[in-house]
């Protein structure tokens, strides 16, 4: 299965795309989100992998724009635990580490490390997988890198150090993206989006419309709308059963929301947002589930 | 008026900072976020610039999660339109730019300039006003740096273009906390956070309490509980009136939520919600407002 995702090999999104696609996964990394959406669009790949929620950074709205704004479906999810590793040359491994690259955000996850190593310097860098390639290539000034077990792995890097980060409960959930909307066989989530006005008790009664027939809830967000003041985008997570249920609920949110866009219907793949905290094990979450049925 | 923030001066925090004390402002830069709300609540500040939430990268997670572990008072709020601009060194600003020094996210938020300038290369450094200090000071790998107006008159920079950023709708909210809670005399605003189970209808029994009173909501959102599956943390902003409305809002949501916290009750600084997509002006926002009343 060709997979589009947006940076480079041996990125977390890469990770994401393993998950889903294992050992069959053909990557094909796009420079950007637009080309990914593209890529997918004019089936160049089968799926696109796009990031959309960090446990830590949260909602990536720039994602959720694009989904809206283009024709594609959503069809599974799956997550990612962010883990960072301390990599260095394999010839290196036992020389001292004087400098360390990698994107400021990763950086910025690991002060404690730094706080326990004073001597070692952070050195900011473009992204983390692309370090491990120019640390191999020698083209980094630096002597090691902050990056995926996955990039060490693909550039033949050595990890000199696993779980670097000071909070382990870092998730990033992704999208899967398709042409064609997917059919979920077992238990399934639908991903909204709406608006509403600013005014007492409008998400209130949109809510109200799931609430009346026991539809789960797993996410709300609201968000200004740019340009439009008064008016906010609502995103949401529901759960996707009884359809029947679910369909009358579509119906009438119609009538109370502007904009109601279903961005997809598809197979949970274990609640993302009571899994958080817990690590998605082979045994929660089979893989037929956080994989795309087709 | 002494008022803590993260980082360095000529930041957008500094901006925010200036926004509340105006000319008063005497500013105390924090190396980290626990070291402002150490600052404040130790007495070495009046007051802590805190960012929140960006209309373009989301809520700030971490912030809020020390805004409920510890006992500083939401006072107030403000917003900074992220407004960047090409800064250069007066005696080079006739000649020509070839690397441009910049935090990623800062020179990812200006990708257009790039593209139309194919031969300028983008340079990652740790942040945006502390580039333009290297600049002036000769120790930065660049000629040019992208940062704040602000930086570039702290260091006595030349600006060489303003508005590069892609997205004019790029705001940062900030909340301004102290140690005493704060008695708003106008319009005001409450930020809660509470804890819901995940089941069908917790959400909507606990915004009938708000609807049922015609008490406005401007910010929803839900987070799951980093440790505790199945349990979501909600932020909210709430319309602060009527006063007794509220009061018994607060009372009854108590009986339906887990940890409800009111992180701070005052005076709304204009709705940043739905100001984003237009500038706060003087008019509009009257400074006496904007600042927290004592």
């Amino acid at each position: 299965m060709i997979v589009a995702i947006q940076g480079e090999a041996g990125s977390f999104s890469h990770e994401a795309a393993e998950g889903v696609a294992g050992s069959e996964l053909r990557l094909l990394p796009c420079r950007s989100f637009d080309g990914l959406f593209e890529a997918v669009a004019a089936g160049n790949a089968e799926r696109g992998v796009v990031p959309i929620e960090n446990s830590l950074a949260g909602s990536i709205h720039e994602n959720y724009d694009r989904l809206r704004a283009q024709p594609l479906h959503v069809v599974g999810e799956t997550q990612v635990r962010v883990r960072h590793c301390l990599i260095a040359r394999p010839d290196a491994a036992g020389a001292r580490v004087r400098k360390v690259a990698s994107h400021p955000v990763a950086l910025a996850q690991c002060r404690r490390f730094f706080a326990e190593n004073p001597a070692v310097e952070p050195v900011p860098a473009y992204d983390t997988a692309g370090s491990v390639r120019e640390l191999m290539n020698g083209t980094l000034a630096a002597d090691a890198v902050i990056a995926s077990a996955l990039a060490a792995r693909m550039y033949g890097a050595a990890v000199l150090r696993t779980e670097l980060e000071d909070d382990p409960e870092n998730y990033t959930r992704f999208l899967l993206v398709a042409q064609e909307p997917s059919t979920p066989a077992g238990p399934s989530k639908l991903t909204l989006t709406f608006t509403l006005p600013n005014s007492p008790g409008a998400l209130h009664r949109a809510l109200g419309v799931l609430a009346a027939r026991d539809l789960n809830l797993t996410k709300i967000e609201s968000r200004p709308l740019p340009g439009r003041p008064w008016e906010y985008i609502f995103y949401a997570d529901v759960s996707g059963d009884p359809r029947d249920r679910v369909r009358e609920a579509l119906a009438e949110l119609e009538s109370l929301t502007r904009e109601l866009r279903v961005l997809g219907w598809y197979a949970a793949g274990g609640d993302q947002l009571s899994a958080v905290g817990r690590e998605p094990t082979a045994e929660s979450v089979p893989p037929r589930r956080r994989a795309t049925p087709r």
